[in-house]
């Protein structure tokens, strides 16, 4: 049996800084993991990645299940091997990709029948289906299947529930890889009573990790901390606690604070090559004409290779002439500034600093010092 | 004064093996240099280039002028500064652009007026203000305008070769940096005694290099060949000599046999973000539906980082999916197997097996083993 147990090595506050083990290596949490959805981090070589600090690279099921084919990557050896990362891997399920991407769909209780956004074929996933694709892949976290649904709707919310809920547990009855770490995923909305159930019943299923999902989807702000503070409170301490799809540092900030140790988003890559970039300052647009003779760097808190090579008017030369090097040295830096960001307040949690930190990056971020 | 002294350190055959010392480092000849026409070279962080192994880069004047400014550049310190390349920097004077890419232009004794193809403006081009625009950048070869005059035309060739060189003569008494070395441009078509006329005016101008334009320009193979033939003949043999924008694997080894130093060109990066790859068994298109499932490396025959991390069938879902790291990994490849494959020649002048090596890299080329 593989280790993935998981250390709380210090607490402060609800914060906690902790070492969760995988087959491909230890991680250190909290931590922000890039998404790499065809397998690749868009605008980066993996040697880059690893520059930049990276440790936990996500990549999306529903993509390559369509293209190139799970069983093709099996085949080739598996993902960490078909895309040079030799770190830890996490594939999601499908799931939120067949409520927000697929071009039509039909759920029933068996699993969803839909049509692929690349060319209109009819698939169909079921929990066994998808534990079958990320098997084949061979990440080393894997998980459930479950149902998006939108924030606000009750009725929705308490059907989909119960459907994410058996297939959750399906998904455990199905799993055969033993090096393969499942996470089972917190649904339930906007509404605490569906929240607190869904902790609940995913805590007792006994998955090495749980996630959160349904979250930052378009709920008010302070539904979104409610929430954190609700499933802080319900769920277990002794396992890491994911919260899918959350990447603005602010974000990060608050979740880590109520007591969530892991986080992907595609908002960093995805910025960059639409010529933003994340500072603790806040945001930034590098196609401002101010910037053409400005020789400084995009941020002097950086220590990143863009921040440390490359001035705001080379930067915004680029995108000007719309050169791809932009995206690649954005995408860089806002990588490396989530990753230091998120480092920065595990940090504090180890030295007993995380209310001071977190106020100081909170205020720092306010500012919003940058044209954008 | 600066050292821009050009050893021939090893002669077979008509093919040299030599040392160019610039400002930024020494040369070895014969080399392949990138071309980064915006200040970038496509797809390629700095740090890339150097790990690949490029030594000489490239940077358009006509581009740079037009944007994001000479001026600009200089004040934030350069060429070199701006782009982060810590190695020789090589400018063309905009001539060649002038006459393929302008869309309006109106040539005079004194110089060319033309319309930027980027919006319209109109904008003069001198031989001073060529020099003063190459000055401004700062690279450590910089050459003299020159009229680039379609290769079959007599009486065109006739006029733009009396313009060349009247240029050619005034950049010289513009040029003030006595850090960069001036090449002179060989132009007169496809014709013998024009060609010659050219070799002799640019030998007895003393420029520090001398480039042969105007070549691989749409002449026939025989006529290419021949014009490099004379020219080995004509031009003194105590600098470089410059085969300007020749990049294809085939067209290198023949002119390196005769006697030719230096290239640039687009084709490998060019290629790279169509899909295509350079091998010395011929180009491959790695769209291939055949590749999909091919676990071997792009080119067994090739050391670079995308050979030795990444799968043919990697690349090819990387180019199916549209990923950008396809151009990126590509490029990476195409200028590896060009820098190598001059380099494996120059080793060959260097033990004395020129003949041979030619022979047999001529014989792996004419295989074609891929899909094209």
């Amino acid at each position: 049996m593989t280790d993935f147990s998981f250390e709380i090595i210090a607490q402060d506050g609800r914060g906690r800084a902790g070492l969760f083990h995988t087959p491909h290596g230890i991680l250190e949490t909290p931590l922000f993991a890039p998404v790499g959805t065809q397998a690749t981090v868009k605008a980066l070589t993996p040697a880059q990645l690893r520059e930049l600090g990276a440790s936990l690279v996500l990549a999306n099921a529903y993509h390559l299940y369509l293209r190139p084919g799970d069983a093709q990557i099996a085949q080739l050896g598996g993902l960490h091997k078909f895309m040079d990362w030799p770190g830890p891997l996490l594939t999601d399920s499908g799931g939120f990709q067949l409520f927000s991407l697929a071009t039509q769909r039909e759920v029933d209780a068996d699993g969803v029948t839909f049509r692929s956004h690349l060319d209109g074929t009819l698939h169909r996933l079921t929990p066994e289906k998808a534990m079958g694709i990320q098997e084949n892949l061979g990440a080393d976290i894997v998980m459930t299947l479950d149902e998006c649904a939108e924030p606000y709707n009750r009725d929705y919310n308490q059907r989909a529930l119960e459907r994410t809920h058996a297939w959750a547990r399906r998904c455990l009855e199905a799993k055969t890889r033993a090096d393969q770490a499942l996470f089972g995923i917190v649904q339930g909305g906007v509404f605490p009573d569906l929240r607190r159930e869904s902790a609940e019943f995913v805590a007792a299923l006994g998955t090495s990790g749980i996630a959160i999902g349904g979250l930052s989807v378009g709920e008010a702000k302070e539904e979104t901390l409610a929430t954190l503070e609700l499933l802080d409170a319900a769920l277990p301490t002794d396992r890491p606690r994911y919260l899918m799809g959350v990447g603005a540092p602010g974000d990060l900030l608050e979740a880590i604070a109520r007591g969530v140790d892991l986080f992907d988003s595609v908002l960093p890559t995805r910025l960059a090559r639409n010529d933003a970039a994340l500072t603790r300052r806040g945001r930034m647009n590098l196609r401002w004409a101010a910037l053409a003779d400005d020789s400084g760097p995009l941020d002097p808190d950086c220590s990143c290779y863009t921040c440390t090579h490359f001035s705001r008017a080379y930067l915004r030369h680029l995108i000007v002439g719309r050169e791809m090097l932009s995206a690649t040295l954005l995408s860089i830096h806002n990588l490396r500034l989530l990753i230091d960001f998120t480092r920065e307040i595990r940090q504090a949690i180890l030295i007993g600093q995380l209310a001071g930190t977190i106020e100081r990056l909170r205020e720092g971020l306010a500012r919003g010092e940058h044209p954008t």
